[in-house]
């Protein structure tokens, strides 16, 4: 999908740089470093997968028992499915960084994203930490987004600057992912930052709230990784001290930070393994929340429906058949209608009277549109993005390691 | 997937015919009758969708009302999603066919299998019924089985005639499906028949049994369809009465109608839309049914590791980061170990010491191979089959409607 236009706002207390290690390829960016100032707290939601990657192990652990300083992150290889050798080479990479930067080991975060099930590339990593270290600036975004990319073809950066209270508030952030999407109160990697003072219980609860509505209602293809993080660093740089805000000032940076989390969600759906549109599922009229995320997920993962999309075939049936088995108790059909952006083409349980097959495909022509489900029993709702299913995806996933 | 050598033995009681009628393209066989003889019982399985096609309600409250005569199945056209009309019409083409051979139109039972949510094309039905009772004949099995495919490629006929107890018994059945096969207490289409004596009770007791370890353990793409049904029939024109027989003889009869039935099921996989590989998946030493099975499908359609299967990549970290995601509850990683037929790639949670590249890519380059995982936690296995996801299978599914 088409490149985006990157801008970002530098957050005060936050340095980094992006380095090459040869881990995959020769001269490509791979070992990306941010340095957090003195003072600066950080908040993670990590994968659910039971499987999880020794880095998410080792970084969970640190940040419980320290204040971190860095977060040494690198690409091409996820040091998953290790076992303790993996755990061991995490923390290795970890105490070699301290060494040099006069910390404890827990004051260094590791992440890793890539191939699962391979050795981590231990001395390549360490070998590059004093050219990343005297390449530290507060500038270089667009290289670290870059530098966290796998199958990615775009780096992704959403960076916001408002005034709250008559106080600047920075928020910056950068994240991966194209596949293997379907995070579970957590993503692939998402790294946000912002320069205001916020503690460190607070900003878990902001963290895992906006991670919830955001990384937490994308997928690609339904796999979630061994590898998904999503942190929250607060620098207390800026002008800004969330604890001193009113309600209506609290809900002002709430919404910014929100529309951080749900831009770069969203962007690693439109940069989805060969994906030609970006889709929103929208459930409407449930009786809970676990009716509309279970149907809203059976749609966005039904393989028939993602080809139609791909084809910009406005196969209805399909999305009704997916509607019908998605295990929804007792659903009444005759209470079921389904829209295409704002075109109804399935009403009282069946073709819309007034549905005509170039209306249908006038919108899943379009590059962006909605699938909305209204189930006519209550009135929760819920919204999830995903895209389609193409040829590409099949290309990029059966040739991912060769 | 290559053809199947087709053999088969009739099954005294039942004649069958088809014709083309038109109804996607000229001169394919799309109308397929059965007649059933006086004194035969029929037992169904139907989809658990709830958008369940209207064919599939006539067809289930005939059967409970009336001694089935006819089975009036077209392809071409599923007749679902069309709500109080589509009702209408199944009745319809099921009194004209009652009309013209003398009986009720309860003594009909319509099946329906293609496109979703388009009128059936009623009239083309029923203007073939004299050429199709013209033409109804013992042998003509292959025509059938080849008058109720879709997007399948080969017909699929499964037939045994054995003796048990002294008396001849004979199975045949046919079934369609290539894509969105999940079946779901049933398949897409599966027609059994047999020529023993069998009460209606016991039938369906049989039929449930049967299809649940067959039809209900196969997936393509994890799409339930809205029109799936499985019928078995027992004649009784046949020597074999089944309720006379001692325990020991109903367990040869029995493991011949699961052999039919698995054969049958196991076709469609491996006729599965864009199929190259024919996959096992056993999961072992499970707690519970439940996890077993979840875990079974969940490898089962993920795309990741279902584009893997099609690259004959032995992509272990894909199918060890399913097993992590699944959600069984408590799993200890440590005790979990997964095979590729005989070869060991993950022991004690993380990649076997033993294991090669070398080797696990001979496995997979298998035209059919088992993917093996062992939970560690208990003594409950259970056993699916599936197929691969290829560049096939977005075409076909890109494709289907134009």
């Amino acid at each position: 999908m088409s490149e985006q236009n990157i801008k970002f706002f530098p957050v005060l207390g936050i340095k980094m740089s992006a380095v090459s290690a040869g881990i995959k390829k020769a001269g490509r960016l791979d070992v990306v470093l941010f340095e957090l100032c003195e003072g600066a707290s950080i908040a993670g939601v990590y994968t659910k997968n039971a499987f999880c990657a020794a880095p998410v192990q080792v970084a969970r652990e640190h940040n419980d028992a320290a204040q971190a300083r860095f977060l040494l992150i690198n690409t091409g290889n996820a040091n998953a499915g290790t076992g303790q050798a993996g755990i061991k080479d995490a923390l290795h990479c970890c105490e070699k960084l301290a060494a040099v930067s006069g910390l404890t080991a827990q004051q260094v975060l590791p992440f890793s994203t890539g191939v699962i099930g391979e050795a981590l590339p231990v001395e390549k990593i360490t070998a590059v930490y004093a050219e990343a270290l005297a390449s530290m600036s507060e500038q270089t975004w667009t290289a670290v987004a870059e530098g966290i990319m796998t199958t990615d073809t775009v780096p992704k950066i959403s960076s916001r600057q408002i005034s709250v209270a008559g106080s600047k508030l920075t928020v910056t952030g950068i994240a991966k992912g194209a596949g293997m999407i379907k995070p579970n109160m957590a993503t692939m990697l998402a790294f946000i930052f912002t320069d205001a003072k916020i503690d460190k219980a607070t900003l878990h609860e902001l963290n895992l709230s906006h991670a919830t509505r955001s990384f937490n209602r994308i997928t690609v293809d339904g796999d979630t990784s061994t590898n998904d993080c999503c942190m929250l660093t607060a620098t207390a740089q800026g002008e800004l001290d969330y604890a001193s805000l009113s309600d209506t000032d609290r809900a002002t940076v709430n919404a910014v930070l929100q529309d951080v989390y749900q831009e770069l969600a969203q962007s690693i759906v439109r940069d989805g393994e060969g994906a030609s549109k970006f889709v929103t599922i929208d459930i409407c009229e449930g009786l809970e929340q676990s009716e509309c995320l279970l149907l809203s997920y059976a749609i966005a993962e039904s393989p028939l429906v993602k080809t139609a999309l791909f084809a910009s075939d406005p196969n209805w049936g399909r999305i009704l058949a997916v509607v019908g088995r998605a295990g929804i108790p007792d659903l009444d059909i005759s209470q079921v209608s389904i829209f295409l952006d704002d075109v109804c083409i399935v009403e009282n349980g069946g073709k819309s009277r007034s549905y005509s097959e170039a209306a249908g495909q006038a919108v899943v022509s379009r590059p962006a549109f909605t699938i909305r489900v209204m189930l006519g029993r209550g009135s929760i709702s819920e919204r999830i993005w995903t895209c389609d299913l193409s040829y590409d995806y099949v290309k990029i996933n059966a040739e991912y390691r060769s």
